[in-house]
């Protein structure tokens, strides 16, 4: 059993998700990383924008490290943006709170992240979990730490 | 007298972080550093994520640099985003305005700061004021010296 | 005709890549950029060190925007390296003087660079050239212009 | 079998690290990272100048993720001064070629990395060895893929 992804599973990842963009119709690229953040694998499909790798890889990043999908940073992000964007730069790339991102956990451990960019934010999401279902990925992450004691702040 | 945390002193403090670590059940990281802001000690204790003990550094360097706890300056970065933005990257590591950080004063000499991140920002910061109040460390510090201006602004 | 390379060519260059490293036996990692230096595509093969696809990424990117292979940049690193060295922070990622990486020109017009890191320099650049020499991209680039400067100099 | 070092063994290094560090009685800094360059422990001892624990960190990351002790990229860092000078920068943490790191590999896998600062060079480096050679971590590494290949060349 691997302890990071390796090319073998970054390929699988990278057939559903051309296969994705391919079916939406737009120019998106692609990021893998392994559970240290380090690149595996990156594609920009025909017609992405040159900017596209970088962003993928900045969702890929942040899912791996902090071994939760991206998007939900988004309370951290929202709730307190100037410590965040402290936070952000913290990495070797850019820790983003952003859909598009999905940490990849195999039998409860941390083996790497994927980044979409190039599509709307849902779609881009909507890849990226696409490739985490089909190919049998963990899906269970714990909650931004902050986000249930802020909940109780309101009550 | 010592004006400076040492190892003995670092230690005594990381006893205490495992203990509430363990004890609330998330994983954290702790940094202690000296007055002067440099690392003495940093524990990443099982589980918490990789990029906590760079979260961890920023707010013991903090605390220790502005001879205040971190979260003391969120009125001043409140008030003044975009200064605050700029002072923040004015140190060797980031000046952040978010709990968890505590000053490290004894007798009324600055000796150092702690930094706590990986849990709630509530169990951050109280973790940090557990290890102040258990070791004896003094709590008295000033309020950022524009909290009053602007208090006075309103009157 | 395409001015830059895209999947489908990166594609060709990754089996190439790929055959030769499995060929030789090393870790390899390939970077594909287009001729502004963006990614196209990256792959670090299975037993490349983290590290390795930032190197080939700077590699790749030195041969697109600098019009010739990276190795062609050492007579002007060698000659003036204070002036080089800060030339090598001007872009978007490292413009490097070391062998490994090819400008990919066809029908004389510049259409991206490739990037080879993991092996000995010699197999960095042996590589690299197998790949532009297979696909019958173009082999014709002026010299670096100081070179023939400098050795008028010296006449 | 743990994939990563974590604080039971960092805790099983230092205990090594501070008593080498009071037997030649010099103040060195020591820092544990896991296979992705993470910081996991570091430690100060008192009179370790200030600096020392990021020294620490940089020969701790190098040897983690270069994936063999930093020393032994000196013939790299000797003979392609200006490039190593480039790629020492592409990482999260500065990559050195110096003695006082160790890569942390058990049973074939790459687990972390250690480093020390603070003494001569030769003490820094016989302690990081040490530390390995007690706590029975694999000590076979792959020599830099230039270092062969330069000597070839010199036949």
């Amino acid at each position: 059993m691997p302890k990071n992804v390796m090319q073998d599973d970054a390929e699988k990842i990278m057939v559903i998700a051309e296969r994705e963009a391919l079916r939406i119709g737009k120019g998106l690229s692609i990021a893998v990383v392994d559970s240290g953040g380090f690149i595996v694998s990156i594609r920009r499909f025909d017609g992405a924008r040159p900017i596209t790798p970088m962003i993928a890889i900045s969702k890929a990043y942040t899912s791996a490290v902090m071994q939760r999908p991206s998007g939900m940073l988004k309370p951290w992000s929202n709730s307190d943006p100037a410590f965040f964007g402290q936070v952000s730069t913290m990495g070797h790339f850019p820790i983003v709170a952003t859909g598009g991102g999905m940490t990849l956990k195999r039998d409860g451990e941390f083996v790497g992240g994927i980044g979409v960019s190039g599509g709307t934010p849902q779609e881009d999401q909507l890849l990226a979990e696409t490739v985490v279902a089909e190919l049998g990925y963990d899906t269970d992450f714990a909650e931004w730490a902050g986000a249930k004691a802020r909940a109780d702040d309101q009550d």
